[in-house]
């Protein structure tokens, strides 16, 4: 059995659709970040750095955070997900630290500037539209090449990149409204993805709360 | 023999450090990112995300960008610097993943804003002090309880994490020049890692070109 601290971020449907994907059992704790919960001393117990997501395997009493590092734990301890060795091993890590590095930080940053920010500062929301822009365009050449991300396989790498493409999109319709429809191939990995059951859970979790 | 692809930045240093600490045999190709040369095609062809560093191993024939990716690439093709299973294994990719996700691009927008962006901006300064002042708290908090960051031994994570703080107090004289006397464990830590020679060598690849 799994604990798993989330709310319904994209870092936070990442490890509920590996979850899903991999039939394992878990219970949602929810972290409500918009009321601070993350900084509560029994969540920095468990996360100290006071972001979710964070688990806990109770058999294997391994206790983790960061979204990348669970991600790979559930693969490695499953043996799916993720190619144990060779070179679609590390073009699938390749791709995952590419959404933990690059991905999941800039569009963060687009979307702290062009819409929760209390000054509109062109300086910034351009730094981070552009970024954001730069990424999905490595994106699409990427997924011209290749079924997904981070080899011929679906993968954490997919699962890391997806939820984040999805709320950079919906969160900024007037910066890039047409993000899709200019991506082709980018367009139809996500169409694949959306029709996953996994996915589709991973991405209501915590909805109604 | 490996090609690495690199320039005299926290994240360009990250896989000289391990190449130097494995006793390795690597080429340095420097990519003069000043100069705009993560552009041109014969690098984008090696990192098609046009960020170094980016590596190319011979033999196994494997290219990779990421330096988180990298990292990992060499501890696990040489059985070091990252435990190969355990709990062990996942504090410290959790660690990395902190780096990668957190420290680095957190540490890389305070040195954008605060030292090389034409405007200052007081909001997005803030933002980017408050995050690094936070991380450098938790990276403490974590040091006064380990002797290393990812376990009790040195580790891909030490690695990944080292380079950054140096930099950022560097970097930011006036804004955090007090950073390490304020973090006896933190600075206990860059002490014992400053005296490693594979340390001294990859601070200080490509400092004379």
């Amino acid at each position: 059995m799994i604990d798993l601290y989330t709310w319904k971020t994209p870092n936070g449907r990442k490890p509920v659709i590996a979850l899903e994907e991999l039939h394992l059992d878990y219970v949602v704790h929810p972290v409500d970040i918009g009321r601070d919960e993350q900084f509560l001393p029994g969540f920095v117990a468990v996360s100290p750095n006071s972001k979710i997501p964070a688990m806990v395997d109770r058999e294997a009493a391994v206790t983790l955070f960061e979204s990348g590092a669970i991600l790979q734990y559930l693969a490695e301890t499953t043996g799916k997900l993720l190619p144990a060795s060779g070179k679609t091993r590390y073009s699938t890590l390749q791709w995952l630290n590419w959404q933990v590095g690059g991905v999941g930080p800039m569009f963060g940053q687009l979307g702290f500037f062009a819409n929760r920010a209390k000054e509109k500062l062109p300086l910034a929301i351009d730094r981070y539209l552009i970024e954001s822009n730069r990424l999905l365009d490595v994106l699409e050449h990427r997924l011209a090449q290749s079924a997904y991300v981070g080899n011929d396989d679906y993968s954490i790498a997919d699962i890391a990149i997806y939820p984040w493409v999805v709320a950079v999109i919906t969160a900024n319709p007037t910066l890039l409204g047409d993000a899709r429809e200019r991506r082709p191939s980018m367009d139809r990995w996500m169409a694949t993805l959306a029709e996953r059951p996994a996915v589709i859970k991973g991405m209501a979790v915590l909805q109604d709360v």
